[in-house]
């Protein structure tokens, strides 16, 4: 497996990909990789693609200095799961590579940007998509691959390549969770044993049984109460937010309709670790 | 000369060319031709590129419908014109095929934007970044022509380009005048010929004279001033701005250094046209 760090060599080994008649998959993480992340990797080598990761902790959509300062950084042990995962190529830049100079461009997603992550991280999908389109410009992937966690990302990440006419194909991939349900992160790592295996859970709990309430009784408020249940039984998470939205449009459901499909979002802080993750469902 | 008007066309025809090793130039224009065009079409051919040219009046730049409406469309003419110049293809989508659902995602070139042409024209660089960020990923050129007459436009390209990594490289072109020293722009046909042989080409004549002044004299305030002499004698004219810019970075001179190069920029109206013209020289 090839790690490079230079913007013009993985030009030049993707050029060369090309000519060989070889296409592209391209996983873009920030690192601190978990099954998840091989998830990803996997379904791009299942595709027969030449699967190239980028590693890189992406400044620009970070709203808060100190999460970008602590998120976890491990690159030897992603490099040695890259390479059994099958792996082509790493791409990790610095932060000078990808920002040289000046304050770059902004990208505004509204309304997908304005609510849920975007209400409480500002700039934070300005950056995404800042970051997403320089790898997509630099990796010209025919495919890539973005899991379902960031839910609310995929859909905006979607959008910027539909209004952007960006030739590549975005495939978004199930969430991959714990035995006990917490959905996997990187984040993760920054928990204590007891807050990743007796609490962080319950958010996933609380996902379970507000999808429960809201296919059986129909009530948006129900449902809510449901998650609350759950979750006032661990007093040391602090919700941030819980939004039931139409998982096409991202729009705030009013009221319940029968077959329609949504998708329960919800960010929580454990421990000074901001953990989100999402259920997605019919009525 | 091919004329394609869907996406999957023109892709399948730049594929092609670039399966056979031929470089791609483009030149994004809104029609209603003339020699300033074709000399941005003259350079790509010069080139030896295979030479694109689009024809596509961007409803999301214009900030005002009637702007919008009155922009003038001569397509048959065009097409001659394109044919002659040596263009290999003509892409000409309509704005459904363009902008077929949805508010599109917007761009933020603060503070590029936020003088100037976009002081005046709201939204305006956020419309031309993302229809020439789609052409460009629609045409995928190597090489793209765009005229100095546009000066701020140009500058915002370079920088859309720069931050987004686009794998494009961009030319830009002088400006191209009438004998007279006026212009050439699309929307001189909308003026009388009245106003166009006797008045409009007063806005040359004031920026030379300014950039005399400045040169001569040092003095950012004598320069105004003798553009105001000008334009005075012309009071069919309604100056919108006059702006005295870094041309590297485009903001506003507050004091002239020797050797700096400066960017004089205008835009005024005239009979219910706005026209922008700019200078660039050294002190």
């Amino acid at each position: 497996m090839l790690i490079i760090n230079t913007i013009s060599e993985i030009r030049a080994y993707v050029r060369e990909q090309k000519r060989d008649g070889k296409a592209i998959g391209f996983v873009p993480t920030m690192g601190a990789l978990h099954e998840g992340h091989l998830s990803l990797i996997k379904e791009s080598t299942d595709r027969s693609l030449t699967t190239i990761c980028s590693i890189f902790v992406n400044p620009t959509q970070f709203n808060n200095a100190e999460d970008l300062e602590k998120y976890p950084r491990t690159f030897e042990a992603d490099v040695e799961m890259l390479e059994r995962a099958g792996c082509a190529a790493v791409f990790a830049p610095t932060a000078e590579i990808m920002y040289p100079k000046g304050t770059p461009l902004g990208f505004d997603f509204s309304p997908l940007d304005q609510i849920m992550e975007g209400k409480f991280r500002p700039g934070h999908f300005s950056g995404v998509g800042l970051v997403v389109n320089k790898l997509f410009n630099i990796v010209q992937p025919d495919q890539a691959f973005f899991g379902e966690k960031d839910f609310q990302q995929l859909a905006i990440i979607r959008k910027m390549v539909y209004d952007l006419d960006m030739p590549v194909e975005i495939v978004g991939c199930p969430i991959l969770r714990e035995a006990n349900g917490l959905a996997m992160s990187s984040r993760n790592r920054r928990l204590s044993e007891h807050a990743k295996n007796e609490i962080a859970p319950a958010i996933n709990q609380a996902l379970m049984s507000t999808a429960q309430c809201l296919r059986r009784l129909g009530s948006l408020e129900k449902g809510r109460k449901a998650f609350d249940n759950v979750m006032s039984q661990h007093p040391e998470m602090e919700l941030e937010y819980l939004e039931i939205v139409d998982t096409a449009t991202l729009e705030t459901v009013e009221r319940l309709k029968l077959g329609q499909k949504v998708t329960v979002c919800v960010a929580a802080y454990l421990e000074g670790v901001r953990l989100i993750d999402n259920r997605t469902f019919s009525i």
